[in-house]
């Protein structure tokens, strides 16, 4: 954590009032441009005194309901009906998502494990270090929005951390539920360093995150639960006039204790046999990797150490030893 | 199409009574191995003298339905309580699948466009040859099983052509109901050269494919469609005993008139507002791409020309000018 | 030369009267996109009945006066004040212009030695053989303009060829008089087979190249020599109104005779001592390779077989054995 | 900065009178050779007790018109009427240089960043601390010579940087104007972190850079500028006997104050309307950005924030968003 | 087999007297250099009206016993005392021994699968075509070195043909004695289609391979069976004087029979137990296969199908299903 | 070297008596798998009190002498009569080994140059940090199995370091005579940071290295040495029962002095003309650099700079400037 300033500028200005589409101007000295920059995507929307909420999607290239909700927010946000301060970038890594990809092709880094980044590192650790430095600092709330990307696939949800500060857990909890989103996960993080979660959460930021699908796509759906949770999230805060709207079924308050992830031990075809959401019980079969080089090979199972939910499972088909497979989900106890 | 045979061996006596796990032996010289071979699984099952149905999945290789379907087939069968011979191909395009790919990363190859192959082409020619040339005059009967891939979702579905000889325009739809699949798809295929299907055909075989899910994924329920659909088909031929199970919900004969397709023109994040299988009226708004460089700029919106049924959809959010985004499929007329 | 008909469609109405931006729609299925197109910008104006002529650039994907030419022309003519017909592509390569190379990234085509091309071939013969099949039938003339591109640099110039036909010829030279670039070169190309020059002229067509620059930008200069060439060019035929604007230097009609081809014998650094454009005499020093990694070793020196005008010189230092480093052109006698 | 030494070896001694030419010797461990060396030109010529001067080129791997010079002004030295010490690098990334890029195909490395850098680093990393450690504290002055590369082109000049000691400056000055380039520059340098020049200027050291050309080329008249300005700047220091050889036009003192710099917001085909060392005013159209894709679109303008002359361009046609496409210089005031 | 001549010039004039080192000049147009040209040495040495030998070495780029040999034959020959007329190609695919690989990177060509080649093919076609066309047609003799690469190692050999000319074996016989390597190998070529050998036995001319050993390295044993190999087969041949030096051993003239080669039927790391040249018995234990990623699972072993002499091994011990692990050979009866 | 835990778990209990087979659990999160685990074997025997041993192979991918011995001790291992504990990992850099290859393809990492790692870094200095922090700690004594991988080939040697502590290094020479290659090399390091070999001398244990051929490739010889060498280490150190089996040749105590390497100062192809193991006198030639690419020239020599052995030798034809061809050892004054 350097105290060096970033070489990145930005072409809005974060005081003014109204709506502004900007950049930030990223130095990218490459082969193709010696004296290349990187434009990367930011709006801030400002009116009154209200909260300022950082936004942002594209952490992940490959994980489309945040980017897309909040380019659709933006546009309908009327500036003049609005209260604080919103500064929104959609596509944070955005050479991944050029890409269709979970990291950057230009420096393979993942943007989720780059904070607090450093102003003289690769491009991926020089957006986390300008969004910690520069933005972090400005915000109440920071909201960073997640799907499952090309390998993962999960029931809409959105995500807080167990931590230390209870009151700061109950702020969390009370936007979560109004997210509203199928499902609230209480997560205790095992692998935090480096995330920006928990960069925001270290500065004494509210922090949401989100898994709101995955398999690289969008469906109907999962856009609608985004849009409407982001709405909620900005009345919540008092940014929007109105009471957030509540979701048909009432979100489910949820954890992933241990033995709530099941890796395959093999390198195979996966076959689930659960779907998402469904309700599965300890010792139930999850799924099998079967072996297309060997047909006469049996597969092998894999069953649920607990019961609960079927909260997230593996996308594709081709699945290698150690990739997930099936995470399970529990109702949180007295939730 | 060259008269000169193909240099790849085979492990199985397709002449031999009982169930055979086996290789074909493709000669691949690469630097790794001057001396290589790839061993591509092949499965033989026989007894007494029903039809011969020539069964392949993989084709591509991020289409797993298939490749899992017939892998459980495979197992399930009793020799003894056959009838006839299957010669099961799971994955025809090996080293795609071994790379979560739909194309060949030894030689770029699709192999739903190398057919009839050539014995001295790249590998995947090499394979498509050796199907044609050795397989395929065993065949009563061949049945090509697709999904969608990684860029593609489909209602699951099996599909005929349309073709001059109406009798085995007959006997094909009477293969596709016994599949009994959700939609029954009879297709005017436009680029038909180079497709197992058009090879199969013009020697005279009844062929069947199948659009069984898609997203390079496989979930319970089409994995479900995929089992029953092919224990029907054995059904119909005679070759397990029984009858077919027919669907909770009749299968649907559909096909794909002109204005069925939808592209992209221009390149940027897809939205979609309609589901898979969803019933759209001609003028409806099927999705919108957004341009996430550009936030403030307007998304561009897609009409469906036709109305029907939601047949296809692209799955990445991540979308390129020229990219199909919906096929739209129409009940056939006295269907 | 395939008498099957091409797979790509197209969005323009070449019969129709008026000026129409469209795109041919080339199938490009890949791993991102099963049902992808690549589209192929291409604009038709009509009005009359004046001739055709088929314009094309971006043949190399790194050569851009042609495009930037053609770009400027489609969108300065009034419809209304054209006669005769002009066909249009500015990217006839534009997978190799995205990735700023001569050749295609995606088949590693060079689209000028894939002529006729074939309709089932790689993307860059596909697109080949639509222009030979379906554009070229319609045109009188067809004008292709290429430039440098990375590795070489030329004197402004246009390009025919020598031909039997000495009636074309004079048609041709006319054509390169009106033109008007500083050097109108008449070429007895070695290496025939495979180009859209050598196509054109078996099917009777005018045939008309341009080396207009290099080094893969454009200047000023260059532009302005094809800005007036092609106006002067459309005013030859009778197209566009009023007569061809003379150039300040009348055009030099030359050749390269045998020795004009000056190429490397070792990999190295090249350093010219002459400039393009320059007079040079038989045995004149035309540049050295330096060796950087044995800075002890004195260059190699290459000298001029022929005098005349240094009309191509190769453009990066870093030079390798076999490379171009210099062609001389020499007045045609009696030109 | 760590105290560690450098595990690179040198054929050389420093020390020693007379021209040696030799190699640093730097471990290189790959998959092709485990103990591999890369070997780096590097000459010393010595003679009398006159200063010392390190002269380095290659920085940059596609910027010729250094390592041309370099190598015919080391061949060119008679160490017997020399006076002081010439320490020279011809190809500071030599691995750069072999690729004709501008950064190290090995580590990714951009040299020119990577200052100090660190014994035990990259190939690149480790090269940039053996110069600054080993080679600088040597050195009187250090000049390093640079180009434009494969995406800019430059007037050729000779630049020097605001800095808080004056007498230095007036020294780096005086330099300047020996060296007699057609523009001699004065920076303020925005991110100057990593570089050879701030690395020598911390070390108190005179320092003087370049941009002698660009495209990846060099011509006879950068080539000239070059060879007359290093033997001038030997003779300024007296390390050659007689007086600088003054320029035909003497070189002007400008800058690049705010607004010098236009960069694209495209993406698109680049075509300038001003050529380099063209005067130009605040507001004057610079160039354009054209749509290949999409050729019915209105190209986007580009104009000068400050009037000056035309010191860089970018060179390749195709342009990406955020790459500079103009630099303007502006006469010092009072020069 | 186009009668089409190829585009590949030469600097060598094949009829004159004297020794020529030169190159075949093979146009290579590529991104980096538009008009390039591959150089690929070629040496030719007359004298008198002996036979003439085509000599190739590099057929595959990793196979380095035969372009030493070459070489220091080229360079030891007097042609003052030579009869006949020596044409002689050291690296017939040099841009696959600039790799150290066994096929071309230019595009991933087997030299020796793409026999007769084809004038406008790909580089490794076009020169296939050239010594196809244009130099085996002068040759009495055409001998062409092989060794194992990076993946077999061999018992150093001369290897023939079974061919229905018994005359011609005869002489082949003769020319494999002569050459007196350890092991004289009689092969019944399988897929013998696009070789090289198949195309100089079906012009009628005498032809001898070798395999010399492998492991992409060379021994001064090998070296040495190679250099006086050479020398042998001249004197054979009447083209240098003396008599052929007999080896210290007599040959050992062998087959391959059916059941001489051994594949790996799994994917890891294979330990032989026999020696390249031991004697082994039907059923003996050949070598491992071990599964380093579970090391609790029991190897698989290899045993040899038939009894004789180790001939051949794999090198690495990464090794995939697939693999050939070895061969052995077995004595010709009666020889 | 930070004091932060490892991100890495495991599925052994170090502290459990018996055999079991396991797995480190390295997070692996990418585009394929974002929740996804490279499963690294690793193999804990433990019973009674005597001393552990941490036991590793694989550091480099392509170097399996080591890797298959260790697989082979695993399994013949009786815990029963057992005495101590065996921590043993075959395969460091498991993602080099699946690429045959040095170092690993995922990060580039030279693991033995990443020592003692970090916690979050790069995938390879991740499995350095745990080895280093969580197994070095738990041993008495380190043995690391090396052997030259594809570029280097050496006679099987054990390997120790010269070191201050003279009473560890007589305890790790006793070491080397038990091991019984046949040479034992007393090593000054010159790079020896990052190595596990430092890493694990400075934590105070005995340290065991080795050489045990090479070319990427095993021989029943070389896997006899090794066999036998890790039985006999064992015995020395009490851990299985019996006396340690001495060589037939007793092991030959040697050094590499000044002036043992020799490399290449030209690119082209080796001819050695030593071979491994033969005595070389100072001044011999070792072998020979060949222009492939300019057959007249003449090959660049080498000699050696000392006398004793031929212990080392590069293994391609094919070499690079700086690549050791040859590295001579002597025997220790008074061994």
């Amino acid at each position: 954590m350097t105290s060096e300033r970033s070489m990145i500028g930005t072409t809005v200005d974060y005081n003014a009032d109204g709506k502004q589409f900007g950049h930030l101007m990223v130095p990218n000295s490459r082969n193709e441009s010696a004296w290349g920059t990187l434009m990367l995507p930011i709006v801030c929307i400002r009116n009154g005194d209200g909260p300022t909420m950082l936004l942002t999607g594209g952490n992940h290239g490959d994980e489309y309901e945040g980017p897309l909700a909040i380019l659709k927010l933006l546009r309908r946000i009327d500036p003049a009906r609005f209260n604080g301060r919103l500064i929104a970038m959609p596509a944070l890594n955005l050479p991944a998502m050029r890409a269709d990809a979970r990291i950057s092709p230009i420096d393979n880094g993942n943007m989720n494990r780059s904070f607090p980044g450093h102003p003289r590192g690769t491009i991926t650790q020089r957006i986390a270090h300008y969004v910690w430095s520069e933005l972090m600092p400005l915000a109440d709330c920071v909201i960073d929005l997640h799907s499952g990307g090309h390998s993962l696939n999960f029931v809409p949800s959105a995500v807080m951390h167990e931590l230390d500060d209870k009151d700061m857990m109950a702020r969390a909890e009370a936007a979560l539920r109004a997210f509203g989103a199928p499902i609230s996960l209480q997560l205790k993080e095992l692998d935090a360093v480096g995330m920006l979660d928990t960069a925001a959460e270290e500065m004494g930021k509210l922090f949401i995150s989100t898994e709101l699908g995955g398999a690289a796509m969008v469906t109907p759906e999962t856009v609608g639960v985004t849009d409407r949770g982001l709405d909620n999230l900005l009345k919540h805060f008092g940014m929007l006039e109105g009471e957030p709207t509540p979701p048909e079924q009432p979100t489910r308050m949820m954890n992933t204790p241990d033995g709530a992830f099941t890796m395959s031990t093999a390198d195979g075809l996966y076959e689930p046999v659960v779907e998402l959401g469904e309700e599965v019980e300890a010792g139930q079969l999850l799924g099998r990797v079967h072996f297309v080089e060997e047909p006469e090979r049996e597969p092998v199972e894999f069953h649920a150490a607990i019961g609960g939910v079927l909260y997230s499972r593996r996308v594709q088909g081709w699945t290698a030893r150690g990739d997930t497979l099936a995470v399970v989900a529990r109702d949180l106890p007295g939730a």
